[in-house]
């Protein structure tokens, strides 16, 4: 159904970050933008009108989350990450059975969506019960099944049902192609270069899209360090590079491993959050952008970075870029929120979401003013109302959100399951857990 | 009236950060604590009885705020400092009217309570106009008045006024003490040697307590190091460490400063997000709580940290404190969340307020449990619920807040003032300013 949305602020994530008052977003059938632009200049429509009064926006991008972990959010508190992975983490995981992983997925995209996230970038077991989980909370994701080496697992086994799943299933479905599959060979430490080059040839034949981990602590990949300089170069050496590739955190990168990130179009997910609480370091984010890599922000999962809230990194992206350089002119509002909306779909590869463009899937949030972030009003200079927006409301007041033009939130509630359900099912799953 | 409040768990903000299952916290007709402790053994009482259903904690404490600056937020967006003070701030302030910062201050004081803050220590001018809106809202303040040199401004009449103020009304006044007068020399840059041993005795000869910037910018002070070794040094020397002192931001400290502040038990107001925001610096967190200095958390002004939610600057404290260190294990969630509460009033010298003890003002927030942070249940681990508070929920479900036995704010909103209309008067103000 054709649809109108017109509303006193929009916000269309171009690349300047401007912003349009009074204005329209025309929706066609299928759920994709024909217009966005001013209502005066809009086009004649008999289209049902949807009239806002806050701000809208397209849906924020969350480029790398493991977002069942859900279900052990806060577990173990704040132990060191060995201890917390060896005794805390990996015995609970290992008691999850498939359903339970549905359950944690269904809960953290409610919850991403309450925060007007609308596409997550995944990297978790069991891709068919977190797919199953998104088509029902109407949510965007894009899944990518691990491949890795760890006593029981098979790479290649695990490599072939990725295939085969692409192959039957297709590399996007569902309405609005709000499901997309790939590959998630989980770092240079976890798969040997075989499975790497074996990964590489089979995302690049079938278009699809590898979430990798580079560079997340300094220590990790030490290996690779000494025997190819360093992991960036080892996986442009295994071809992983020419195809669609997002690397994960990538902190502690060379100069030469941003020119290569930069000369292969490789994206990079930004994780501020879950960067700083595991004192992993700093990304060199002004330095990446500077290169012209296309950097998106990511939350990591709910275990380390707890309310998997985007909004929150656009902020920490901002302080940590400006601590690191000392120049508190160094990524603006405007800057971080084009990293959360348009860069995050560029780090993708998706230009078909991250921005209110003819053309884009209709993922929209709408941003009320009902809260004392805006009580200046609306009609402050542009770069006031981006402050406010950016710096003081961050989610607390998304109210309704729609993917591919279909609403699955409306007045911050989710309108496709029950929330409350959906939390007492992951009660009982933690319960089980700690038994 | 006597009251009893009983909730499945209670946070007292004892020193090992305890969690209180099925817990009671009675409150005395003054409005102090007169138990907190197990339901089991709590003593008889025919007092009402207020049932909650989520976590009981002391109000939280922002040590450092320019609270009515509200009506000045997000203006001039992310310019650098120096034309931001200069082209913006400076130009707007001076059209401000004394009623206006009362409006300025309803609301910040509105917004702080409702996320759970229930103290803030302020330094602002019309420190008549911030009393006014605080005994209106029903929170609790630490009121600074400036003194400082300025073209226009005399310290001496400044200081005199301060002097007057507290001779007439009191050093605490209002019900349950919720007004507190002291002194805001701004800094040693902004006032000489002279104006600050005169407020040293003024406010030591009256128990008052000094709020002063000390160290935020690298180069602020660099007049004074030369002359001094650093600001703590020459403040010590003028007496003014010999008093109560609230040193806020403090970012560029010496080991012997340090050593200062210990010895002569000065508080220190921690602004994370502030000093990121602004590039300043990480201050040394870890250093300062290692030699014994009373820490607490501060927002610093709207115009700089736009939503004064102080919830914001626990996570952001731990994550610098971690990449400043290294190690993932530098304050906990319990750590944070004490230097919030406790750590506040001891860096104000307030030992009346910031647990829940008896003998403390009831200064109490109920946090329900309706959120994805709390879905794994109330059943968890201490350390996994605490982790849950303070990384995943943070301010989002702060429902009720009382001070000094006095509900404030219920269902979220205030029960004292209609925020709506607080909301309008700001617009009005800052569409002023703009014209």
């Amino acid at each position: 159904m054709q649809r109108r949305f017109h509303a006193p602020v929009v916000l269309p994530a171009d690349p300047s970050c401007s912003l349009l008052r009074d204005a329209v977003v025309d929706v066609d059938a299928d759920g994709r933008i024909s217009y966005c632009g001013p209502a005066a200049t809009a086009p004649e429509s008999a289209a049902p009108v949807t009239t806002l009064t806050g701000i809208l926006l397209p849906g924020l991008i969350n480029t790398h989350a493991h977002s069942p972990m859900t279900l052990l959010r806060g577990m173990g508190g704040d132990l060191p990450l060995l201890p917390w992975l060896n005794e805390i983490i990996w015995p609970a995981e290992a008691k999850l059975r498939p359903e339970d992983i549905r359950t944690g997925m269904l809960l953290g995209s409610v919850e991403m969506l309450r925060h007007g996230v609308t596409t997550s970038a995944e990297m978790y077991f069991e891709g068919e019960q977190l797919v199953d989980a998104v088509l029902t909370t109407g949510g965007r994701v894009l899944v990518a099944p691990p491949v890795m080496e760890l006593p029981g697992l098979d790479w290649k086994a695990q490599l072939a049902g990725i295939e085969r799943w692409i192959d039957t299933d297709g590399l996007r479905f569902g309405h609005g192609d709000r499901i997309e599959l790939g590959y998630g060979p989980h770092s240079a430490y976890m798969l040997s270069s075989d499975g790497l080059r074996a990964t590489a040839e089979s995302a690049a034949s079938r278009g699809a899209l590898v979430q990798i981990h580079v560079a997340e602590a300094a220590a990790e990949d030490s290996a690779v360090r000494a025997s190819h300089g360093s992991v960036p170069a080892l996986l442009r050496e295994l071809g992983m590079l020419d195809g669609r590739v997002l690397a994960a955190h990538s902190i502690h990168l060379s100069d030469s491993d941003i020119a290569l990130y930069a000369a292969h179009g490789v994206g990079m997910a930004h994780c501020p959050g879950s960067n700083a609480k595991l004192a992993s370091g700093i990304a060199r984010i002004a330095d990446l952008r500077a290169a012209g890599v296309a950097v998106g922000l990511g939350t990591d999962g709910p275990a380390s970075n707890d309310d998997i809230d985007l909004w929150e990194e656009l902020q920490l992206a901002a302080m940590f870029a400006r601590l690191a350089t000392g120049d508190s002119t160094v990524l603006t509002a405007a800057d971080v929120f084009l990293l959360a909306t348009r860069g995050g779909a560029a780090a993708l590869g998706r230009p078909d979401i991250g921005a209110l463009e003819p053309g884009r899937w209709a993922d929209l949030v709408h941003v009320d003013l009902d809260d004392p972030a805006f009580a200046c009003g609306l009609d402050v200079p542009d770069v006031q109302l981006l402050s406010n927006l950016v710096w003081a409301a961050g989610s607390r007041r998304v109210r309704d959100v729609w993917v591919a033009g279909e609403q699955v939130v409306a007045d911050g509630e989710s309108v496709k399951v029950d929330r409350a359900k959906v939390q007492a099912g992951v009660a009982e799953t933690a319960a089980r857990l700690r038994a």
